[in-house]
Order: structure tokens, then C-alpha cells, then sequence
């Protein structure tokens, strides 16, 4: 591995460890104002991978955060003989880096979303990134849906002018639940093997989704959090989440891969809700 | 199709909806013995499939029986070009025809095991049956475990000496969660393509499993149904009804056949619980 590529693969983990403290420290904030005291904190819990690396789980569940998990890791290794042919570069070489930052967030209230945020840099012969953000509320509400659809728009228009609508017609395709026929939610970005030749360039770029996010989704929060909900809500909340545990366990490639691969289950499985319904 | 085949087919469903009935009677019956007035009912409906064929869902939401699903199906049709190679006797000939029941009880006291139950009978150009029954209590209570592997022991028994054994090791090993290294429950009985060659003595034992189902698991149920329960039970019932999930859509041959062949989504989903929690 080159001189420069250590160099990228450190910036990159510490890039995400860095957006991962921000976060949990601007959701612990919110907990902060909801509540009189003894307001929720975000628990760490590390984790080591037999093949090499590792990564660190934070998980809080409060008040307005009735579950949220935003995990770290950097892990290396060799692909098994089965995922040479399937992974960029691969096939050359077995082995591997893979760096990232993966949130989801299931709020207690039915008026606020839920959300998911993962950006991620693998290494192989080839170097590239991966990730996008996504909103899933139990009831769409057009402000919400602008706003958020707004900053990652932002994100990307930094990045080149074609990118916002590529990657968000690939979120609807792929955050899509065929059995059922319907979206997960209202969709945003998802991205995947992006390597424009610029490292720089897609570095920045899977900076700036971080950091959208990590504006406008405590804003949304912010927004909702004090409005009051009906138990009809509530139960709707339920089964929408139904449909999220649905969505990752039938389809969802990063819990397949992860699963499939020998990964944290206790890390890959923190994306499910704390209470999910059907009816 | 022969005659002798078609009589066959036609006995099959006829017992399949004969047993859906009298196993949705005693149900019904628990649920008025322990409800002042109104008690719950199963609701019936009927879907049909584009191949050919159908089935009728029961669902039941009760105070005894939070969730329970029975259901019916009997479907004909070709087998698709990838599923010719899978299925015995299809390779020959891709026409094919199934019948069957499927039940799955989710009991609101934590104190009372969840239940599946599910027998069916399959014709391509072989002939063959396959099934089993098996219980997922939250914390095994041995008086139940010993009495439900007791009775379809002797459904066994009544078929031949070796099956039992052999049955109840291919359950342990068929509900079993690899990527929690865990069981599903305490298990049962799980068979698949049983076709000794001679049918009558198949189908008597298809029967047998289905009446020591119908006859043990509301002796449980009511065993344990006045028992009071902590909110510590509920909240670890929750919890299994998870894994209960991950198992159904990460591993369950019958939920992955039935969604990749374009089967009844609410019939085929039917058995996930109505709560579930994930910590």
C-alpha cells in the first residue's frame, strides 16, 4: 500500500471519528433540552474484528431519541475467494480496508423521522467511496421532505451539477421494499463507487454529506420534537417501523454483507427499531 | 395427472381445510372462556394467485392470542426456469401443485409459548409431504417442552420407530439462527419430502402430526394462560419475537420461496408478531 494511500485512509478515519463525536454530541444537546435532568447519554461499547480492525458502537436511548445508534469502524482483511469477483479491484488483489460511519435514528415521536446517515471509503487496488443519507417519517410532511432533500441537494451541487439527481434517483431505487410496492421513505442520496480520479474531490464531497446531515437532521428534529401525537400515530410509527426491519433484513446489502462476512451483528442489527409492529 | 393422483390432492385439501377449522374452533374457544363478552373471532379471507389457485387467510387478535394466523392454500402452476432445478421431479416436468396449512400463534402472556405449526402436501412429477410443528416459549418451561416433544413423538412413533429422532434433530437444525449462534425455540419436528411409497401411510401421518398439534398446544395455552406475568416477561417476549423476525425473513426457506415466486405477501408475512422489540 502507497505512502499516500495510508495518508488517505488515516484522514478518512478520522474524519469519521470526528463527525461521529459531532453528532452524538449535538443529539445528546437535544436530550439536554427536552429533559429536567439526567438527560440520556450516548453509551460507546468497541468491538474487534477476528480478521483485523474493529469499530466502535455509540448508542443512546432517550427521550426524543428513543433508539439511535452511530457507529464507526475500520476493519482490513482478505475477501474470501466469494467476494473477490464481486468487489471493485478484488480480484487482483484479496486484500482490503474499509472505512465508514453508519447512523440510524428511530425517534420516539411519530412526528419526527426517522433517519439513516452511512459514508464509507474502501480501499482495494482501487480506492473509492460509498454512502448517502435517507429520511423515513411515518406520515411525509412536505417541509421536512424539502428541507432535507435541500441540504444533501447542497452537498451535491458542491460536488458537480449531475450528481443530486443521480444519486437520489439511486436512493429511490434502492430504499425500495418490492414485496411490499412501496418506498422505505422519502428517499435523499445513495451513492456507491464513486472515484472520479480527484481523491481530494470525493473526500470533500463525502465530508460535506456528513455534514449536511449533521445540520439539517437535528433541525428537523428540533422542528417536530414538541408537537404533540395521537396513539393512532404512535401505532402507525410502529408499522412503518415494521417495514424498516422488513427492508434490512430482506434486502438491505450492507446487512447481508455484513452478516454474511462474519461482521459485528450486535453493530450490523443496531439499525433496527426499539418497538416495531404488524398488523 | 392420473386419477389416483387427483384424488389424492383433492383428500389433502379437504383435510387441510377440515383441520384449519377445528384447530380455529378450539382457539375461539379459549378466547370466550376467558372473555366476559365479545370474545375475538378469526376473520376469514380468501386471496387468489395469478398462476392459479389461492388460499384463505384466519387472523386472530385476542386477549389470549394476541396474534394468530391459520392458513390455506392450494396453488398450481409451472415452476419458473430457475426453480426447475431445485424442486424433485420438476427438472421432468415444471407443472406442479400444492396444498398445505400454516399456523402461527402468538400468545399475548409471555408465559404462554408461541407455535408454529405448518404440513403440505407437493406434487411435480413425484408425490411427497413435508411439515413439522415446533414451540417458542420465552424461558423454556420444561413441563411444556417435555409434554409438546411427547405428543408429536407419538405421531411419530405411530409412523415408524427411527422418525422422531431424525425428525427433531432436522428442527434443531433447521431453526436455528447462525448469526446469533442461538435456537429459534425448544423446537419439535421439521420433515420434508416424505414419500415412502406408499401415500395413504404418508397422508395418516400428515394427519397425525397436525390432530397432536391441535390436541397439545391448547393444552398449553391453557396451562399457562391465568399465570400472571412481569413487565420484565413482556419486555423479554419482545425481544424473542425479534429474533423470531430475523429469523423469518433472514433465514426461512418457506418466507424466501413464497416472496421470490410472487406468493400472498400478508398471508406469507402473516407470521411475524404483532410487537417486537429490539434493544
Amino acid at each position: 500500500m502507497s505512502t499516500d494511500v495510508k495518508a488517505q485512509q488515516e484522514r478518512a478515519a478520522t474524519w469519521f471519528r470526528d463527525l461521529r463525536d459531532r453528532i452524538c454530541a449535538s443529539f445528546e444537546v437535544i436530550e439536554t433540552e427536552m429533559t429536567g435532568s439526567e438527560p440520556a447519554r450516548f453509551q460507546r461499547k468497541p468491538w474487534e474484528r477476528a480478521g483485523g480492525g474493529g469499530g466502535t458502537m455509540a448508542l443512546m436511548q432517550g427521550q426524543i431519541f428513543e433508539k439511535v445508534g452511530v457507529n464507526i469502524s475500520e476493519v482490513w482483511g482478505e475477501f474470501s475467494p466469494e467476494f473477490r469477483k464481486q468487489i471493485p479491484g478484488a480480484d487482483v488483489d484479496p486484500r482490503f480496508w474499509a472505512g465508514g460511519i453508519s447512523l440510524v435514528s428511530h425517534p420516539t415521536s411519530p412526528r419526527v423521522p426517522a433517519a439513516h446517515m452511512n459514508t464509507r471509503m474502501i480501499v482495494t487496488t482501487k480506492t473509492w467511496f460509498g454512502g448517502g443519507a435517507d429520511l423515513t417519517p411515518v406520515v411525509a410532511l412536505a417541509d421536512d421532505t424539502t428541507a432535507f432533500h435541500g441540504a444533501l441537494k447542497t452537498a451535491c451541487d458542491g460536488y458537480d451539477a449531475a450528481s443530486y439527481a443521480r444519486f437520489k434517483a439511486w436512493c429511490d431505487e434502492y430504499f425500495f421494499l418490492p414485496h411490499r410496492g412501496e418506498a422505505r421513505g422519502v428517499g435523499g442520496i445513495f451513492y456507491d463507487q464513486l472515484a472520479s480520479g480527484d481523491w481530494e474531490k470525493d473526500f470533500a464531497f463525502t465530508r460535506s454529506v456528513g455534514l449536511a446531515f449533521a445540520d439539517i437532521y437535528p433541525t428537523l428534529v428540533r422542528r417536530r420534537m414538541r408537537e404533540p401525537w395521537t396513539d393512532a400515530e404512535r401505532q402507525a410509527q410502529l408499522v412503518k417501523r415494521g417495514r424498516y426491519v422488513e427492508f434490512n433484513l430482506l434486502h438491505d446489502r450492507g446487512t447481508k454483507f455484513g452478516l454474511a462476512t462474519g461482521g459485528n451483528v450486535e453493530a450490523i442489527l443496531m439499525s433496527l427499531p426499539p418497538h416495531a409492529a404488524w398488523t
